[in-house]
């Protein structure tokens, strides 16, 4: 199978090379300087999505938000004017419900596939194929995916023919991680304002009760203050929520702690904090409790 | 060892019959039909608080709130009055940290001892003792308690000498158990506008992102409805998250998430489902959503 | 003077006719019968915003939302091909900060002018040309615009060159309304919870603290219960809040009750009431508290 | 009329003045320093509650918080036990309605009348007699205050015979100021991020829209930056909004906006601006979109 691969990022590098390994691959990213040790790879190291996707069946795009995802769709040159009927864009990228609804669409229009498949996981579960996919699409055009979701996850959780739906949990499951992280921050200043160590709330509280990777990973580098280089960094947290809530006035279904999420997410980008990890987010508590940075 | 056990509810039974197969137990319950079954493992029923505490070393008091426990401790009979010196009094109900350390200074004024021991597990775990035990208080007093936390828990978490601190720490989990429901409310309420069943929200976001048996557990209880006969009920996780805030006011340290929650359990509760499970929060969210029940 | 007037909704029409008693009128609805009236009134009556602008020094614009008023700016016919050059559009619409400076970019490039001149006041205060207007955009431009000002208004704020200022301190003063409308049906519910009839409520606290007309309009409707035919509908309550939001985001600057009015909004509109009156809004406090619609 | 009152702060030292000049009247303070000036107004200087209280037909408090007006009804020598046997006690503090509801049970049990009378109005209005006052209390009781009430305000709210439903509203309209102040501190961040000046916002919008002197001094208070000496100490609003918060939750009638507040001055007095004066809550806005202090 020949796939092309656009965005070579935090998420995207890893990903094409478990692609590069197992399909004929070609890769574009805007920053060539990114793309050049995809050649040692066995893949084809292209310089516009024009040359990227030509003989291309899968086209797989890993950006970093909406305006990146629409600019090398609907901009010129890009892939409603470059894609070969039939062949389909695999959007892994988490963008807001209303692109993705746009991109299906449009891609339907043209003749071409458009199949939704947001990841869960973090760069080293990319490494190792350990993802986790959320699809959604025309069914025969998710099943023309399958060899490629193979070879990135660990499982694929198939959500019916509306391609944004996909977008819409991965939406929702970013909403919940921040959640977290915002309960556990305040857990930890409520705590430390009692006389407990954070450590120690984040050990009681992890081990007695959530039991979750998750919260140890965050709850972990919150404790640590770890907060640069940013892993997932916090603004992009904020661009998130932010879609969620969008998706969510669209669906009529209010998410009352996503509201109260993205206030503090502004607030710390406000504040300078948008360029750290998400982790940063629980200096916002530390303030509000009057505790030192 | 004699030890004393006051309070035989959902939690308190199968915890006193883990302890009178360990020690020499005396029981005592305001409703005395839940203290006969005790009599058939070798414990001491008693009538009165008095009569139960005459003789123990310990005094293990499980109560629902902190109106039960006070009246206990401070009311005519109780165990101000009764406890001998140097006895302690190991409270492991969830009570406020107001209370807690009005019962610690008051103890400690008639030369009793005074441990808090609050405990995450739900009853299956107290049977099998498996819970986990947060204890604080005087050390050498705490460490006259660990053959007794060793019957009922799978671990403890030591916390220092102030024992309201245990309290303190076991209603931050209470609340953060709140926000995983309400955050798992939300998302399903949204999941479902956007075309996805609750039960795939679930098993996508716990599977691929949090992975906690806590989820699972009230998650799936929300997913099949579960709401009658209440496990935990959610009157009393108003009460839970109440008291978090009373003690957040204390310690000046906000706790927004645990404010949003508070609203959300109390109109729960106005319109009616504070006897129901807890799991019934996530009504809120659908009716929010314009959902049918 | 020569002035098109483009909008003749609830507020249009009443401005409409102030300004054709002054000044030589065109004026253009989409659905042409709101336009026949004005032909009695002197104005002359267009069937396209082509014919209406045609040789208009001042083209005011009063639409229901950002899609209305882009669509009648950007679209095929709209106010970019077709105002002449020096020729100024006037957007008394509330709309969002971002379609604003779309349309000040936009218009500028086209040498046209942009005056933004969002109003505050309701249709009778529009007929009586007692409206509050709040003016922005460059200088020779706003200047132009006073003698229609003057027709339409009690007063003008001149808010600087950046005519997106007026749209975001409109949107700002929107979100005000929908806050005090909010916390006096939270006030409204507490009360009769306590033993207080709302009118009681709204006289001792609009008597004795507030004194505030807006209060008395928007309380006195919630006590009357008078949410239909609504005046001001409470899905354009939503849609303005949300512009806000999203201004706020832009702006970085987190406004919380905001936040908690847009989830508000949104469950009313959710459970159907989003045609009905803004005073509706009370409706949610009043379930919220367990007491009957 | 003999009336005795007892608290001479900010408040109860104006009110006490205008019921020298009308009554014969005794006064009480802790501090003794602040009742001795009455002596010159003909008033009977006291050392104690039983000294202050003997022989009058009125007992009138102005007390900071429930902590003073218990321990001055409660406490050894205080009102239960030394206030005549018909004799009304007038509480005029802002206090929590269970406090209020104890005190009414305790003095009718002991045979005093009991009448709730909080008043809205700062130390000027007080100073005027220009107070409007809430008063609750069984029907007779309220009639025997009315020479009191008239010397002191403008006005009374009859507010029926369950004396804490005075004190309940008084609550409500402490949350909707503290409301109207955090609403215009969100919208002058959100206008100077904007590029609009406070003063420009309030302008507009009071001018414009809410037309309420309330929102003019506070909003004056927060443009002029006027946070110290403390008019009414930001504390003391945290305090009342908590008690807002609690009788929300006796009453099963949440206040969202409510508890958002609660956590913004919580947040403000952690950060150490509790003495400042209320307009001192804008300070979190500005914070929040990272603005200089």
């Amino acid at each position: 199978m020949r796939v092309a691969f656009l965005g070579l990022g935090r998420m995207g590098t890893p990903m094409a090379k478990r692609l590069a390994g197992a399909f004929e691959v070609s890769v574009y990213n805007r920053d060539r300087a990114k793309a050049e040790p995809f050649g040692a790879l066995g893949a084809r190291v292209t310089g516009s999505v024009r040359e990227a996707v030509a003989g291309a069946e899968l086209v797989v795009t890993m950006l970093a938000d909406d305006a990146a995802e629409e600019a090398l769709a609907f901009g010129s040159g890009g892939l409603l004017e470059t894609l070969a009927a039939g062949a389909i864009h695999v959007a892994t990228s988490t963008i807001g419900v209303a692109t993705s609804d746009r991109l299906a669409a449009a891609h339907a229009a043209a003749g071409q596939g458009y199949v939704a498949a947001p990841v869960f996981g973090r760069p080293p579960a990319a490494e190792a194929g350990q993802l986790w996919i959320l699809a959604a699409g025309p069914e025969a055009q998710v099943a023309a995916c399958q060899p490629v979701f193979a070879a990135l996850g660990q499982g694929v959780f198939p959500l019916g023919e509306k391609a944004s739906t996909a977008h819409a949990l991965k939406l929702a499951g970013n909403t919940l991680l921040v959640t977290v992280l915002e309960a556990l921050s305040e857990a930890f200043a409520f705590g430390e304002k009692a006389g407990i160590a954070p450590e120690t709330t984040l050990k009681v509280l992890n081990t007695a009760l959530l039991k979750s990777p998750l919260a140890e990973a965050y709850g972990g580098a919150v404790v640590r203050g770890a907060f640069e280089p940013a892993g997932f960094a916090l603004r992009l947290g904020l661009k998130d929520v932010s879609l969620a809530l969008q998706a969510a006035e669209a669906f009529q279904a209010p998410l009352p702690i996503g509201s109260l999420l993205r206030d503090r997410l502004l607030a710390a980008t406000a504040k300078g904090y948008g360029h750290q990890d998400l982790a940063a987010l629980s200096r916002m508590s530390r303030e509000a409790a009057g505790l030192e940075a």
